[in-house]
């Protein structure tokens, strides 16, 4: 082994950074700041690379994301990678889209990192579940019309929808489904099964960034809406009535009441 | 009235920014672009005065939270304050705590401007339901533990806890409990109905400032814990399997497991 004599031996330590959901400025300060003092950031595939400008010019960037087609690591290369860089080299930034614990993996970078007694700091990022509906102005909470909001993965590990849809479709809470655009016609179906048809849903793809596209319906429209526009992952879901609130709602809303009034 | 002819008369417009949890750096760069450019800010009581720092010097600054004992303002009364402020002299941000759309209100203010044709913007921020757990390292999600989380508010306008917590409680999603730990005793009691003992439970008290604080137990616990470490509002609590990650769990864990064995 070779050693660099000149090389400054810094404290191994890694920072979970959010990169929130795709537009660089909707990283935090704080997160921009972390990524400046980073020696070598490893970053995701929903990672917006307009994100890494923050870094400092000779941080070293690692892409460790999953792309079709491309070479891609398991998580355990990850954490592996994650921790011989920052024994080697410093400071770690782990840079993942949204926020590292919703459906992130996050915990289990942070957990195999403990495991080698390296300190780690979480840094939150804004999560596409609340800011991508927030930013096309649907609220997921709103006074009258939801007191709550249920996130839920709509590809578990085993490949299957989550159980919890099942019981989301029941409730009364803005669902926004993350990773669930493959799932839609079995998601659609939950929602038709508790007979409710008409509830106003939104897709939205790639939510904050110039590839951001929309579409709004109702659950029984969502399916062909969605192929029409030619909505693409990444995507999320918004089942409630607080779609409704969204402009382009309105001639939807008109429609029904007509065919209402006709019957 | 008196016309002010230096006065450089600027187009009405909103910003509705999230400020976040309560940390400055934990606000968005976008965020903090936008505070530079206001003209005036109306800001809430969940908002950290050390956010407004990012404000060009001459920008006016307003206070409409509540606070007890203190002047506060009514919703509508924001409201026309915002218009008014924008109408008269340009870029209004309006500041919310955390996220504008989780709780807050944040749709009401945007329809109100709507009404007087003045553009809004809306800028998201990292909701505390999420950061806050997640800076304590509780991630909201895991593999093996949760597929899904829930975000109810403990305190709905009717002053009753949420009908939506009676199904959380029953769910597997972990559950975000805003605004409810004047409800404590009345949410435990649903899941104590639902035979949950022993659901690991976090209360956080002014989570990424100074004050913060931390109580964890388990249901049949939390009230007692709560007491003990006399955490107050603003708090939130999490419900769910995941709060069993965090360090100070595991001897409340080898504590269970040992009564366990002695039966």
């Amino acid at each position: 082994m070779i050693i660099d004599k000149n090389r400054v031996v810094r404290e191994p330590r890694i920072t979970l950074v959010g990169a929130g959901p795709g537009d660089p400025e909707l990283l935090t300060i704080k997160g921009a700041n972390a990524l400046k003092t980073a020696d070598v950031i490893l970053y995701d595939a929903l990672v917006n690379e307009g994100v890494l400008d923050y870094a400092a010019s000779g941080a070293i960037k690692v892409y460790v994301g999953k792309r079709s087609g491309e070479h891609s690591y398991g998580q355990d290369a990850i954490n592996q990678l994650m921790v011989d860089y920052a024994l080697n080299y410093g400071h770690v930034v782990r840079l993942k889209g949204g926020d590292p614990f919703v459906f992130g993996r996050g915990y289990e970078e942070l957990d195999f990192a403990a495991g080698y007694s390296i300190p780690v700091t979480v840094i939150p990022g804004l999560s596409s579940s609340i800011s991508v509906p927030g930013l096309q102005q649907i609220p997921v909470t709103h006074r009258g019309l939801s007191e709550s909001f249920w996130v839920v993965t709509g590809t578990t590990s085993s490949g299957m929808i989550s159980n919890d849809l099942y019981e989301a479709a029941r409730s009364k809470a803005t669902v926004v489904v993350l990773m669930g655009l493959g799932k839609l016609r079995e998601i659609v179906q939950l929602y038709q099964n508790e007979g409710k048809h008409q509830l106003p849903v939104a897709a939205i793809q790639s939510g904050s960034t110039e590839n951001e596209k929309l579409a709004i319906g109702i659950v029984d429209t969502i399916v062909e809406l969605v192929e029409e526009k030619d909505i693409k992952a990444p995507a999320l879901l918004v089942f409630g009535e607080v779609v409704s609130l969204h402009p382009s709602f309105q001639p939807i809303r008109e429609f029904y009441e007509a065919l209402k009034e006709e019957l």
